[in-house]
């Protein structure tokens, strides 16, 4: 007789590519957020919350990060009992659906429309370390606003959106670019050729890597990388590719000087000019405004989103060092990065709408609030009441609850109380700043015991028997005096009662 | 020869069953979401997020909801190069992620295990008025726990938070059954047969739409609905049937003639007895802390989940009347739900883990706060700078960011500004308190005009002439004065700068 066969238990596993968030991972991006949507608010911006499932039709492909080659959406074919048989997918991000939800309902929405939204977005492609295929984007865009002021505006929110999160000013700048002005140095080479023109656009994407010399090469004949390989070059001549790097590092000592070089970088193109007007009327905005060069600059070696954007292009980098995996020094770099983009809408209807607007990469701000100390102060761990006496529960309740009502945070142990070695074992875990502690003796005497763990576990690492013997980490409380005794101890550690 | 074929245009539609949420439909929700997530962590539970998309295996098919038959998943193959080619899926609800987490994580995961979650879900269903293939839940579990102080902790921890978003003392109660009463009521039936268990469970969850009457008619023979159809009975004697009804009913004037009734109906048996027990006890630990019945109630007609939970089963309805579509006066109902669950962990460890939840229906809480009118305040619109003179732009910005600098949400029209007449209505449709006028004139004499929004549209809904003449809605100030004057114009009205 054959044995009947068992169903296998699921793997209990994130599918490749996800991950789960615990605690303060959660509470400290959420905080962020607030904070963001906050400055959002306060410019006029609307929140929106589009759903994540899309049809793919809807969605189009639209990626605007060239660094990505495998992006893919996560699609699947909606149920025929269903009706049409649809696909649907999740959003990639939050921009395609900005251009559905306009097209939509833009006779209910007023025009211009400013909206922020925030929230996950899903990436069909090969996740590595620290990239994974669900992640966070804040976005602020303004649709329906041509003039060059809906760029300077996001730009300088953006300025504040990061000072208000807790980036000092001096540690980020705002870096302005202009796809037209590129335009017109394409316009002035001659460049009729849409492969060439191509290529050269990819070619300046990497310039943030290679630098001037690489790019040089690259526009040549090409270029040997540091691992031996060969890269073939556009084929230009070096005279041929002079403008190119001349709009790179066109960058002068104000921003007079860097519109200067520009406008020779585009000679005679008129959407070359167009395009140094626009920087020069985004940097004159700015400056009425007081937003300086020390926040935000005119900088035509902003490249990232050259290739997808229309018009004006911004990128936030912040410009602290940190240490990177192999111990060498290394700026921050980029947190955030917008552009106009005039033809999204028109997919949809027909009629191009010009449209500014700003993403924000979540994850890559919280690691740099990480590294800088700055974000909101994780909440401690609860104060644990443990459980001497099983029939005592209720009291070890009422205890709890009476600190909560004081504004501090507090639980009573739920596991088997048998061995207490294991609840001040949980307790520790928890990061319980006080263990309250009542047993027959205790309730007999009306009073309970705290143990001071923060005192606890600073004596278990430094000190000798002496300071341990001076600063006892348990004392005794009088049970009326429960909450007053603990918020003593946790002003001792100079920690508030919601802290 | 053939003409070339157009690409059609995409529609810019939500999917079905999909949609967005504008402005105070988001910002609403996120208030009440933080005021939730501050009361469960003021009782020691912790933040997780887990990600939208699961394993389909891991997810399993464990949907508690009994009245959505259609219940289903959004699932896809993963691509077959990323290797196994498993089958992935979007989350239905928050307690089969945490059953998977707390398996993958248990090794670093306290024990017992006190967690929150708050986010989207989405069922593949079909969609009808006001139900949604994507929407909230906000849940709290106990994983690890066994004593039913945990499902006591839940409860009152529910209590307290709705009083927190708002619903007052009076407005709410609190039900808690216990299925183990139930498996102690069918043990005396002499029940043995599976199918007719089952047959019963199905029959007790219609109480709540057929009543005692139509409980007894669908044990016994049968029932003819108020359609005319026949539905056929589980075929028990009346007698037979007495037990069931015995225990829905079996509520008394106080906890203690509730238990009692209760211990009769389960007779001499063992679970049912100790379903008894654990109610008694729930019951005495939420008196020691003040939850008395006017919050917290043992209800056996409580019969939601009754056939997925284990143990105590709970729920809060809220219990002020609304007008329903037909105008007709009804109770608010339900809004939250839960109960023990001990064999969710299990499936991935083969460990039963005893664990117990609630699940908070985030939409409807909200609509609830909306009837009340106890949403917090939603923002007004920004105040509104139009544009005069197109070259003033960094003038106009100027004076937003003042507004701002001051705490006022205020913004800069960015729309095309010929057409003064489409200004205001834009400022209208944003719901701006006021606009800021300033034109040449106004600024060769250093001043602006402010047209105060709010006075106009009631001098335009209701006033006669000559209170327009005492009340002008439009006031010049001097430049200097734009945010003294915005104030003053604020706080005529009761709002301060941030509302």
């Amino acid at each position: 007789m054959a044995k009947p066969k068992k169903t296998p238990r699921p793997k209990a596993e994130n599918p490749k590519g996800f991950r789960d968030y615990f605690g303060a991972d959660v509470t400290e991006r959420a905080a962020m957020l607030e904070t963001i949507a906050a400055v959002y608010r306060s410019y006029g911006f609307e929140a929106l919350e589009s759903p994540a499932v899309e049809t793919l039709e809807a969605l189009g492909k639209y990626l605007p990060d060239v660094d990505r080659p495998h992006a893919g959406v996560f699609a699947w074919a909606e149920d025929e009992e269903e009706g049409k048989g649809d696909w649907l997918a999740l959003r990639y991000d939050l921009t395609a659906p900005l251009a559905r939800v306009y097209a939509q309902h833009r006779q209910e929405l007023p025009t211009p429309y400013r909206r922020y939204a925030m929230g996950p977005v899903w990436r069909n492609e090969k996740p590595g370390p620290g990239r994974y295929r669900q992640f966070y984007q804040c976005d602020a865009d303004t649709v329906g606003a041509a003039s060059v002021a809906a760029d300077a505006e996001i730009c300088a929110m953006l300025a504040d959106t990061l000072e208000a999160v807790g980036i000092p000013r001096g540690d980020y700048i705002v870096r302005v670019n202009n796809r037209k002005v590129l335009n017109g140095v394409l316009e002035v080479m001659g460049l009729a050729d849409e492969e060439q023109r191509a290529a050269v656009l990819r070619t300046i994407d990497k310039f943030d890597k290679v630098g001037e010399a690489g790019v040089r090469e690259l526009l040549g004949a090409g270029r040997r990388d540091a691992s031996g390989a060969f890269i073939e070059g556009v084929g230009l001549s070096p005279a041929q590719a002079e403008p190119v790097v001349a709009f790179l590092t066109s960058r002068g000592e104000t921003a007079e000087a860097t519109l200067a070089n520009l406008a020779a970088a585009v000679g005679e193109s008129a959407v070359g000019a167009e395009g140094v007007a626009e920087l020069r009327q985004i940097a004159e905005l700015l400056a009425a405004q007081g937003y300086g060069p020390d926040r935000i600059v005119i900088d035509p070696s902003v490249v990232r989103g050259l290739g997808y954007y229309t018009g004006p292009v911004y990128e936030a980098e912040l410009t602290f060092e940190i240490t990177d995996d192999k111990g060498r020094p290394r700026q921050f770099g980029s947190v955030a990065g917008g552009g106009r983009y005039d033809d999204l809408v028109k997919r949809f209807t027909g009629q191009a709408v010009p449209a500014t607007g700003v993403s924000i990469g979540v994850d890559r701000l919280l690691a740099a609030l990480r590294e800088k100390g700055r974000t909101r102060t994780a909440e401690r761990g609860p104060v644990v009441v443990t459980v001497m006496d099983r029939e005592r529960m209720a009291d070890y309740l009422a205890m709890a609850a009476e600190l909560r009502a004081a504004g501090i945070r507090a639980e009573v142990y739920l596991g088997n109380p048998k061995n207490f070695g294991n609840q001040m074992k949980y307790a520790d875990r928890r990061g319980a700043p006080v263990a309250v502690i009542a047993g027959e003796d205790e309730r007999a005497r009306g009073v309970v015991q705290l143990k001071d763990l923060i005192l606890g576990a600073e004596i278990a690492e430094s000190a000798t028997l002496e300071e341990w013997k001076e600063r006892p980490s348990q004392v005794e409380a009088a049970r009326g005096d429960l909450v007053a005794e603990v918020r003593a101890i946790l002003a001792a550690h100079g920690l508030g009662p919601s802290e």
